[in-house]
């Protein structure tokens, strides 16, 4: 349909149609719905007439193909203008098919995995009747006490950016219209939503324009340079006021400068939250705020279709503002093809052999190896040995409970648990499993019997962790520690002085006080999906080599929350060369350093990193330098390593980070393998926002470091002149 | 002497006597001093000749009357244009007679007293030869974490205004030049210096512009409105730019909007560490930019005097900045009278008649008997009874290190400890003194000697806390509970079930879980000062009634920070009418409130409030509306009560905090008295700072709530209309 039609279709609905394409709604909503009147009350109550539903533009929520057919027939036959509805839905990390977290995926380092674990959860959701995946979301996060910690890649912009490119290329693929296995992508939370004060969700995020602009930005503009669709709001303020409110972040910023011309949908019930935030003393003013800024879609509240028409009546808002927003969502539903093919890839039989097909738990699978992190390993307890005799003893030994938040169409029954993985890697028999103690709970007996289950093996397997329910959206924690009774579980064990393995399934970093000392290796899986306990056991068994590597730092304590490493080096930091002994910018009772860096992780072999050097040391705009450094693996069997390079700016017009990375290369040797990595590095990674907010560079001296992760790195100083 | 003359002498000077001027260093550099000479090789090492000292400025950290009127004299003899040296030193909550931390004084709600303390530390000061205080100290704070919030008088902007002001007066009086028992004050840091992140010193800060008016810059501007004659700059960054070379913020906001033509410092050292924050890439750049940005003194580095030449002859600056920040210096010499009586207040006779007298020591004790917070009391355990056996547990038993950071020149052998202030009030033979642990570390030996102190006793009386080097600058702590050897002698105590009073004396609000439930009764004594022991028996003893309240909010935990009563709602806050059951902004393991909300305190009686009402509902921009509430004695004991009143903005274009005090009154009732405490509130009182940071108030629904602190309040709605 071309935008001729799509400007007549416009011209022909009332305003009231028009309005009504800006709402968003559930699926029982709709009629067709399987679950369709499960929620006439509240329809009533929210002023939801069968008008409205005739001509609402988009569904929430809804997945299954036969559903979604059921509603888009039932829609087309009642809607004059034969408008399809988009169905839209939180398709995270899998549809089915559950990948490991974002936050895990971000481990993983991978652009080409990651991007295929898109493409295959589009696939899935495509087939599955979905239009358009509330993903990706690509909040920088500093705040471990934050639940969606694990929605979000991790705390660098430039490696949050790099991902955000790459799932927004694996969910829409290289043409939408054409291609209905993918997709339209929907990057959020627009913006700084990782910010939330005191790590507790939904709270107040504050901060400079600058450090919004350096830090949390970049990720979502990466996504729209990569062609994402849809803009989600965030739930929290942008200096001090609501995201979905917010005209100078959404009109100015994203809209007039950025030049993004897509659709903006509020987050979940964001628009009336207005009230509640107290920039809006009744739905009618955060229906108009909303609007004026620019949010096109509604989701879930009725702000919108309860008071724009009265509003437009009274000449307070112009109904140009409302035909721009339908104009969009019109044209989105054009790009996906949905005036042609209103059911477009929804297809009963082909989901029922596409979805949770042996081709995407293989690929679940690989990258879920990739995004286990390996923290510890001494004394060589990692890999197992097939025929050790193992004590596998924890709440996630044979739980399926390991494929996250988010991941609302997976099944924890179609989930390899732990047990299942080591299962097929020895005889059973030699497997004995206790429980220890629940998540969140323990008895007196639990640990006897772990302790008895122990005692018969020759190595001990902890499987512990949080449950799904506490990370994800509304779960933050001021506790980031296992729970106790996990806690008291490894203590009990580690008496009995035997190798101790622990593996964890968590959504944030933790404070692994408790764990890191007690147990002589530890792997952090994340919560890995649906081929977690596979995955883990492939490489605990030394099929494969772990090569994940932090993207999130783990804090020494709660205390010192937040800890990145690209953070300002303050004017008295404690490593300088001059610094006193007491008037430093330290803590008296803890480290300034985190337990666990950005980039860190082990691997069964090892890399030595030699030669070190730059081709010259004097950069200009027009030329770029080049940093090489030589990586070995010494050690006896092959592996991952992920070499980084990071630069540190030494006197800028504003405070530069002590470590920012700029690039990355990812390579495979063999035992004895040597290679040597090169890196070009231009003017322009030098740039960042400056007093007036102009994005240049300054002359001066700069470091370059190169290195197995943030702090164990080697420094090369250069001068960019101009 | 005239500006006229000041200006004469401007001329004369030559461009390097001129840029000595702008320096600051300490006594050991002066020859006079009885310590001169103790720094020589860092002398030559810094670049300081002669020459430079003998046109150097100001002098940091020296007091006593003999001391610098030997200076001053030397001094003048060399310098062959007559130009006095500048006394300058850290008096911040008394110079002998130590007055509570500020965090104390804060908790007194009472100027007078607080203007008074200041008033007595400046004569303490001024007779031993101090021009200028580098006070009051008005950071605002909400991260205990921060080892300086015992200098801040806590989290709210108008009651932390308000003692900006009160302290002001009292360090100045009416006029410096007539008052030699008065010295200058020097507000300090400017700005947002306590926003260091993580509750690190010295960390980055990082705000929005509105933030950082709204919250954090009114009680410095109140200091400048009082006639504040200096300011400091803070160590940290605002906006990605240090304060000591941050242009926008001090010669844009500071001297142009502001108007302040005073003198502007430097914080110790920190010019030079605009190199380690990495925006100066040698001395000759820090200087540059931190006399660009207004900073007139120097203090304790040298790139002033070792670049600022160079830069002048070579263009790069110019002379007339140097010039204008001399006048500057010049002209506080001329206020304080320094030209006609360069020994001003300084005597070594009345020194030894004033300092320590014995009616400073009374104003101390009462100051740190309002500034007592009592917060719990159950079961009739306070006040104790004279007869009662008493057993006095703790490291602060007998300790004197209750003066608290910044009282370099109190003594701990001159505080009245504990136990002493408690033999005023009992026979001595009716207490037991135990230790039970030291501050950070214990022995089981200790823990029995207590127990067996506490078995014949009747009552005990806990004194715990933090000692003085726990707290202040640059003694963040990422745990705030008590240390754990004072916990477990608590918990150790608890087991005998006897009546438990504890007395806590820290410098922050700490995590009290261990002491809070544990103990019967706990009295925040916070560091009490010279007179502590004997305020605090006062207390115990029921002699005077406790009406201290909190001015920082203390945690629930660690996990929680940073929590403050004025904060905004959110879009899904947990206590809202229409509120979800999961998807709220809370946290799953602790409270959102915090263990003990700012404005709380208990009393030995109580107070009912009845009878909240508003005359009329309406408010407009000329018609103020009055607030009223009937406060009641209802105990059996005369008292004080702090009425508190607070508003809200229902619909602000930017969001509102849930609650913000605008007045209080400090009321005295006897038992069964009455009395009707009105407020009136005002429209200039509703305004705040907008998108575009013009500070208007919007009409529409507000509340005003009434109540003993920000928690328990009666609310009150009414309308602002324009």
């Amino acid at each position: 349909m071309s935008e001729k039609q799509l400007l007549s279709i416009l011209e022909k609905l009332t305003l009231d149609q028009k309005i009504a394409q800006l709402q968003q709604l559930a699926g029982p909503f709709f009629e067709g719905a399987s679950s369709q009147g499960q929620i006439t009350g509240p329809m009533a109550a929210m002023g939801i007439t069968d008008e409205v539903l005739t001509h609402t533009g988009s569904v929430l929520g809804v997945t299954g193909a036969d559903e979604v057919i059921a509603i888009q027939n039932a829609h087309l036959r009642k809607n004059p203008h034969g408008i399809p509805l988009l169905f839209m839905a939180d398709i995270v990390h899998g549809y089915k098919t559950i990948f490991p977290v974002p936050l895990a995926i971000g481990c993983s380092w991978d652009m080409e995995l990651a991007r295929k674990s898109a493409e295959i959860a589009a696939k899935e959701a495509a087939v599955s009747g979905v239009h358009v995946t509330f993903a990706p979301m690509v909040d920088l996060v500093r705040d471990p006490r934050w639940g969606r910690v694990m929605e979000s890649t991790g705390e660098d912009p430039y490696l949050n950016s790099e991902f955000a490119r790459a799932f927004v290329r694996g969910f829409q693929g290289e043409d939408l219209s054409a291609d209905s296995d993918r997709v339209a992508a929907c990057v959020k939370h627009f913006a700084a939503y990782g910010a939330a004060e005191g790590g507790r969700d939904y709270n107040t995020v504050d901060m400079s324009e600058r450090q919004l602009r350096e830090f949390y930005l970049p990720a979502y503009k990466a996504a729209l340079d990569e062609g994402c669709e849809m803009v989600m709001t965030a739930f929290n303020t942008v200096d001090g006021i609501p995201a979905s409110g917010n005209t100078r972040l959404m009109r100015d910023l994203l809209r007039t400068e950025w030049g993004f011309d897509g659709v903006l949908i509020s987050d979940w019930g964001a628009v009336k939250e207005l009230i509640a935030h107290g920039t809006a003393a009744d739905e009618a003013e955060a229906g108009r705020r909303a609007l004026a800024a620019g949010v096109d879609i509604e989701m879930m509240t009725t702000c919108y279709i309860g008071h724009l028409r009265a509003m437009v009546e009274q000449g307070v808002i112009e109904e140009a503002l409302i035909d721009e927003a339908v104009l969009r969502i019109l044209r989105l539903k054009q790009k996906l093809g949905l005036f042609e093919s209103p059911l477009r890839g929804a297809d009963p039989e082909r989901e029922r052999e596409i979805v949770l097909s042996g081709a995407h738990r293989e690929a679940a699978r690989e990258l879920a190896r990739k995004s286990c992190v390996l923290l510890k390993n001494e004394g060589g307890v990692l890999p197992l040995r097939p025929e050790s005799r193992i004590a596998l003893i924890g709440p996630f030994a044979k739980s399926g409970d390991i494929l996250g938040p988010w991941s609302w169409m997976g099944s924890a029954e179609e989930a390899v648990p732990l047990y299942q993985g080591l299962a097929a890697y020895t005889d059973p028999a030699r497997i004995t499993v206790a429980e220890g103690c629940d998540v969140e709970s323990g008895t007196p007996e639990q640990i006897t019997q772990a302790l008895e289950a122990a005692r018969s093996a020759d190595v001990i397997v902890l499987a512990l962790g949080e449950h799904s329910g506490m990370s994800g959206e509304a779960c933050s924690r001021a506790d980031i520690r296992l729970p106790a009774p996990q806690l008291e579980l490894v203590a009990a064990l580690k008496a009995l002085g035997k190798p101790m393995t622990a593996v964890l399934f968590n959504g944030r970093p933790l404070d692994l006080h408790g764990i890191i000392d007690e147990a002589d290796a530890v792997l952090e899986a994340w919560f890995p999906g649906t081929e977690g306990g596979a995955a883990i056991a492939d490489l605990l068994y030394g099929a494969e080599n772990p090569s994940g590597r932090l993207t999130m730092s783990f804090p020494y304590s709660v205390g010192q929350v937040p800890v990145y490493y690209n953070y300002f080096n303050t004017g008295r930091p404690q490593d300088a060369p001059d610094a006193q002994v007491h008037y430093v910018s330290k803590y008296l009772d803890i480290p300034n350093e985190p337990l666990l860096p950005f980039g860190f992780g082990l691997s069964y072999t090892s890399f030595a990193y030699e030669e070190a050097a730059l081709e010259g040391n004097t950069m200009t705009a027009g030329q770029p330098l080049t940093v090489s450094v030589r990586v070995t693996n010494t050690g006896a069997m092959p592996g991952e390593e992920v070499v980084q390079l990071y630069v540190r700016d030494f006197a800028g017009e504003v405070v530069r980070p002590v470590k920012e990375l700029k690039a990355y290369k990812k390579i495979f040797l063999e035992p004895g393998e040597s290679v040597k990595v090169t890196f070009t590095l231009s003017e322009e990674q030098l740039r960042y926002y400056h007093a007036d907010l102009s994005h240049t560079s300054d002359a001066g001296e700069f470091a370059a470091f190169v290195g197995p992760n943030s702090r164990d790195t080697a420094e090369l100083r250069f001068r960019l002149t101009k």
